[in-house]
Parts: C-alpha cells; structure tokens; sequence
C-alpha cells in the first residue's frame, strides 16, 4: 500500500514522507504521485518573485498567517508553502531552513512549510516543485504559495506554474533592479511594493507603473513558450477579458497591506474563473511538465542504447577539435550505433 | 561560400552577420559553426556574474578598457563581452542595449560586444552562449567577457562556461544576497567587492571570507552535475593544485582595482594552464554541450514520429486528470504510437 491513502485522509506525517520520497527520487514517490494525481485540480496556486532583498520571504509568511486568521466572519483556508531557491545548485539543504520559517506557523497543522534547494538540473527543480505541488493540492491545500529565491530565467519558469504570479519589489534596491523589471514585470499578475516605509515608494511605485504601461502583453498575443505543440495556447487575448496588474504597497514586517493582498489575491482567482482562463492555465501548466518528463525520459532511454565507449570517443573527438558539438551529436544518434 | 573563411580573416562585418544567423536559428549559421569549431580552444572565457545593482555591466566595461589600454610594456590584447540577459524571456532584445555600452570602446575593432536575450529555453540561451563564444574564439578574439544579468541557477549555469568565474559582490544590498551567496560563491575564482567606496565595505568583504571558508569546495571534491556520463570528471580534487579564491576590491565607476583584477585573472589563467585544469574544464565545457544537443535533437527527432493528435489526447487526459503527467508520457511513448 502506498502513502496516498493516509495522505488523502489527512495524514501530515504521511505527507512529509512522500515529499522526501519524491525529492530523492524514489520509484515509490511515482506510485503515489499517480494514485494522488486525480485528486489535484482544486488549490490556487500563487506564485511569489522578485529580486532578492525585497522581503519575499516576511510577505509569504505574513499571508499564510492572514488566511490562517482571516478578520471574523471569513473562513479559514488552508496554506501551504513551497519555498524554491534555484540559486544554491551545490548545496543539498535549501538555506532557508523550514524551523526559521516555521516561528509564527508553528503548530498550526493548517500549514505546511517545505523548502526545496535545486538539485542538478533546473528542469528538475521544477518538475520537482510541480510534484510538490500536486502532492499538497491532493492533500486539500487551498492555497499553496510558492516563492523563488533570486530574479532570472528559474524564477520565471517557476512562476508559469502558478495561477496567480506576485512580483515583490522594494524601493531603493538599485538602478540594475529596474531594468531586470522589464522581463519579471511581464509576468506579473499582482505587483507588491513591500517595505512601503522606506523612502523611494513614491517613485518605485511610479517607476512600475510606467513599466506596466510599457511591458505589460495586455494588448499583444501571449504564447507559453518551449512546449512540444503550442497550437492551442497561441489563442489572442480578448480586450473585454484582460487583466490588468494591480500594484500594492505592503510593509510585511508590520502586516500593512497584506488585507489588501490577499483581496487581490481573491479577485484574480475570480477572474480566473470567470473568464475560463483557469482552465487555460492548468493545460498549459500540465503541458508545459509533460514536455519536460518527455525530454527526461527520451534522454534517459537513448543513454541505455549507447555504449558508453562511443560516447567518450565523440566526447574526445570534440575536445580535440576534430569534431564540432553539432557533428558529434550527429555522430552519436546516426553514426553506426545500435539505432 | 559561407561566412567562416571571412570571419576567420579578421571581417567584422562577416562576424555581426554570423553572430545575428546563430541567434536566429540558421541552417547558414551551423554550417560556419561547424567550420570554425577546429579554430578554437584558444580564448580565455571570463563568466561575470553576481546579484543585481552589483555594478558589473561598469565592472566589464572598465575590464575591457583596461585590456585594450594596458600599461605600457604590455601587449593590449582583444576582447569580445557577451551580455547574456535571461531574466528577460518575452523581450525580443536585450534590455542592456549594444549601443549603451560601446560609447567607451567605440570605433576600436579590437573590441566586440554583443547583447543577448533569453529566447524560448533556457538550454537554448546556454547553447546560443556556447555558440557566440565559439564564434569570438575562432575569430581571434583573446579574451571573452561573458556577463550575466541576475543571480539564479541560470547564471550558474552560464558560468559554468568559462574558465574563470567572476563573482560580483557589493556593500549593503540586503541580508537575503547574503544567503544567495551560498549558492553562487561555490563557483567563484575570483570575488569582487565593488563599490568599494560605499560604507560597508569591510563587513561585505568579511562575510565573504568567512562564507568561504564554509562553502567553497576547496575541501572537498567536486563534479559538473546533469552530463550523459562524468565518470571521467568525477576525479577528486588534489589538494596541493587547489586555486584559493581571491577577494578583491574594486570602484569600477573611477577604475580603481582594475589592474589588481585583470592580474589576478591572468593569474587563474596560468594556475588552470600550469595544473593541467584548463583541459577539465574544456572538456567539461564541451560535454555539457554535447548532452544539451543531444537532448533538443532526440526530442526534435521524437516530435516527428508522433501524430499531433496523439499528444493532444494524451494532454487532454492530462487535463481532466485521467492521466498523470508520467502515465502520459508511458502512453505517449509506449502505448501503441509507431516507435
């Protein structure tokens, strides 16, 4: 029997385990990913970016406090965590460790906190967190809150997993900050000007919201990028169904603002559902971790059809400069091999 | 006749037009490649890389000024810089445009820069990096700067290019960089407090050295993580041919420390020839190359077996959560297609 059942009824010891199953990699992981996988669907899953010093951290925290205590006459949710830091490839532990995390959260068996530190392959850091995430939503999370460590290209494939994506910005973080804006902005669902006390917000506030202006694909076509077959993601937006970012000013150290950020938060999982973009969301999400276990498993399958001997000869040749990359591979899938 | 035998003569113009080829995925642009691949092996390739607001666009600037206005008794020596920009994924081109950094190197053919933006994957950046660089190398250019904009695993990844990695550090940007250090520290060479001139300085450059002493793998041994095979490469490190990190500090906007910099570089370059390293890392280089080749190709190659209603009904399982995303791909790859 696998842990899916336990984990179905509400086991949270059961729960940790499979998580550790699933980042080591173990065969017992995938059994139970596939028993718990009909169950997914259900929890709202927000994204949370932005360069690092922005606070992203004390705002994750402050929300899931919030959901936990909603002001009377609101329910409860239920929240979990994933907290992803793509930065550390060589480290095995993530660095924000889950106890330093887990203070204000403590005993609270509505919450549930997990950090992931990247292990080899960016591609599998987010596959990983995608299991993570279909773990804790088969597991009747409501909301499950990712946040990224850092400001690249990892940030942003993390953040195509969610529904709703937040950029955390902060004032006063320096010149190069606005420029990199330019590509997280277009992400954006929800803008957060966290540390709001600080001097600068005026103009920080200002600074983004010409960039929406700017930036933002609301009146251009948007494509999710890199899968095996985007035809019928390629679809035009439609004027009347637009989204148009929202920016808030929050300072988390206090909890100003975050009321406000999770009204927000609400309203876009509205629009979501309204407008049938949920729907759109979840194929290109599920399509998008499709393609990647197929790269995966294709590479896999060739590796055990290669003798390894052929494939260091085509390594030696390229560093003798006998052979380019491109006419190595060439070498390697059509060059006399098994295949 | 392609455009290599051009390139190789020394034409800038045959070099831009190559380089805009490679970028935009021309059949003409790997046919050169594959010809000027026997040309190199030769340039020192230089990864600048750091968090945000570091300074390290000014940083590269004042590298390559120095490299072209050497003190006198010195052979000035010819620099390519490629800006690689991955945060940025729906931009068409890179938000640090050419023109912003030539005004100081301008009209100097001894000089080349190149703006790139992410496009699509994220191995497609790494890859088209790989290309640029082999381009710059055959073309004869000595040194080649490649900077990157952020601080995630792409970054790491794109530093796992060179032969000498820069890490930028700079005085008071926040308490969360420092535990971003962790992760990039690790492949640091070189570390350079820019800046210098701010206060804090000293507690930056303290940290750091105490970070080091924890975190980089002087101590232990160390593997490229993610290639086909690395038996070869798994060797453990000997310790009397270790390379200790160098800290130091730089005002990359007045141009104090650059010549400490551009000699502890030089340095790197004569501790990785003189160790037999160079060749590691070559080869490290290349076989990550390999494998990301191998990879596109085999799932190009899969692409083309397949129906297209075939990956759509599997999707469309996925969807409705008949299928998980691994039992889609077991369907896809095994149930009935025509492999």
């Amino acid at each position: 029997m696998t842990l899916a059942p336990s984990i179905l009824a509400g086991d949270r010891l059961a729960l940790a385990r499979l998580l550790s199953k699933i980042e080591n990699n173990l065969k017992e992981g995938l059994v139970s990913l596939n028993e718990l996988f009909p169950h997914t669907g259900r929890a709202h899953l927000v994204g949370v970016t932005g360069a690092p010093g922005t606070g992203k951290s004390s705002l994750v925290n402050r929300l899931a406090h919030y959901y936990r205590h909603p002001p009377q006459g609101q329910t409860a949710q239920t929240v979990a965590i994933i907290a992803v830091d793509p930065s550390s490839p060589f480290t095995g532990g993530a660095i924000l460790g889950d106890r330093v995390r887990m203070q204000d959260l403590a005993g609270d068996s509505g919450v549930f906190i997990r950090s992931m530190a990247a292990r080899g392959s960016l591609g599998g850091l987010a596959q990983a967190t995608a299991s993570l995430v279909q773990v804790f939503d088969a597991a009747g999370f409501e909301i499950i809150l990712i946040e990224t460590v850092g400001a690249g290209q990892a940030e942003v494939d993390i953040a195509r997993l969610a529904h709703t994506t937040l950029v955390v910005e902060a004032p006063g973080l320096g010149d190069e900050i606005q420029a990199i804006k330019a590509g997280i902005l277009e992400i954006a669902d929800i803008l957060v000007v966290n540390k709001a006390d600080r001097p600068g917000v005026e103009s920080t506030e200002r600074s983004l919201k010409n960039m929406l202006q700017f930036g933002h694909p609301t009146s251009r076509s948007m494509r999710l990028e890199g899968n095996v077959d985007c035809g019928e993601d390629a679809a035009t937006l439609d004027a009347s169904t637009l989204w148009t970012p929202i920016i808030l000013r929050t300072v988390a150290t206090q909890g100003d603002g975050v009321p406000e950020l999770a009204s927000a938060i609400s309203s876009h999982y509205q629009y979501l559902h309204e407008t049938g973009k949920w729907e759109d969301k979840e194929r290109a999400r599920l399509q998008n971790e499709l393609d990647g276990l197929l790269k995966d498993v294709l590479v896999t399958r060739w590796r055990a059809t290669i003798p390894r001997s052929k494939y260091q000869d085509a390594l030696n040749k390229l560093v003798a400069r006998r052979m380019s990359p491109h006419q190595a591979v060439a070498d390697l899938l059509d060059g006399g091999s098994s295949r």
